[in-house]
């Protein structure tokens, strides 16, 4: 009995996203662990168990897939995008942490097309320089660090995507943090919503930040903010590679 | 006579990470064009044109892929990682931006696995809380700037990734990084150098910056700094969702 957990990545939802990696470790799996959501992603068969469940509960899942791995079994723990940005990676190691008995468990990462890529190719090139990857959920974080974060990396000029913009249990996070944005960044600056990416459900829309609402954003949008250069050209949304 | 051009990516090297959607691009390509190693990785068949470039002549590329497409060509531009991330990607828009006559040319942009998240999946999820993503490459910006945003990016906790961190012709510019890194971080900071993931050249070595040498990085290494809580849990590098 040689099990293990694989924490892999589904792409941000198009089928054509998936890597075959990813397709091939879920044919040989016998569990699969996850959101929801993402679990429905994965086709049903036999010999396969799907274990669905709730948010907010990513350290008991992480927990679960290393426990069944122990006892023998081949677990896919899915994630949407890719694993290890704002997804299940980390939290399966914050278990094994915490279980120094499941560390002989052969654990593997595999992965996939995070949100912010696919908004970007969908936009055109808007994180074609120096960017950064802020999560704005403050479940995980104080205020006072993403107001830091933010701050910083308007100094820095990045490009800046956002995950987890806006949630109904915490609307004013996203429009405190386009407060800071407009104290920071000149106001023609592009700002790119992106709901959906490759789903029936995509949207993307492009203005600037003083022209941006809280309301453009919801649980599924990945928010791309450009750096001083970004510009458009014809339909596209690009950053140039050059800087001075 | 309906030509396109396609920017994608390849992922890092392995196929079985080559999403089925730049597959099947490639599949109805009549041109692909791109740096030689890349083109390399594409089947040659009867119907298709390659065209392999050396280095440094991303503009000319991106000219000649809008021009073919121009003609009715169905054109693939090739990247390795994601076209997006200091890629072929802004090569192909400040190519239309400075030839508007090309402006009804169909242009998509298909992401790929890029090397930071292929490399942080290798090792673990070191990227697994905010980060940044720095092109280290002083042809196309001035190393001030480049140094400005790696004080800024320490400041902020961010975890980092390097893109061509080192190259023959200026050796110097990452050994100036690490000394910069040095003076912002902990000596104890995590740092992986991860050379040509999911390849059979594929290495990854992590040391704590105080013995990080410039050495350790060549043109195939992306490298990933840690943030101030990155750890070792087992064999693998990770970073915790949550932070002070």
């Amino acid at each position: 009995m040689n099990g293990w957990v694989a924490v892999a990545g589904l792409g941000p939802g198009a089928e054509a996203l998936v890597t075959p990696e990813v397709s091939a470790t879920l044919a040989e799996a016998t569990d699969v662990i996850g959101y929801i959501p993402y679990v429905a992603r994965v086709a049903p068969r036999d010999g396969l168990t799907l274990h669905a469940s709730d948010n907010r509960v990513e350290l008991d899942r992480a927990t679960q897939a290393l426990q069944l791995a122990a006892n023998g079994a081949r677990v896919v723990v899915v994630s949407s995008g890719d694993p290890g940005v704002f997804a299940m990676a980390s939290a399966v190691f914050e278990a094994l942490e915490a279980k120094p008995s499941y560390q002989h468990v052969d654990i593997r990462v595999l992965p996939g097309i995070t949100a912010m890529l696919a908004a970007a190719a969908r936009a055109g090139a808007p994180l074609g320089h120096d960017f950064c990857a802020i999560n704005l959920s403050d479940n995980l974080k104080p205020w006072a660090l993403i107001e830091r974060r933010l701050r910083l990396a308007a100094q820095a000029d990045f490009a800046m995507a956002f995950y987890n913009p806006r949630s109904a249990s915490r609307p004013e996070g996203f429009s405190r943090t386009l407060d800071i944005l407009r104290e920071e960044c000149e106001a023609s600056r592009l700002i790119t919503f992106a709901r959906a990416v490759s789903t029936p459900q995509e949207r993307l829309d492009t203005v600037t930040l003083s022209e941006a609402t809280p309301e453009m954003a919801d649980m599924r949008t990945v928010v791309i903010l450009g750096n001083s250069t970004t510009r458009r050209v014809g339909r596209h949304i690009y950053t140039p590679r050059h800087a001075e």
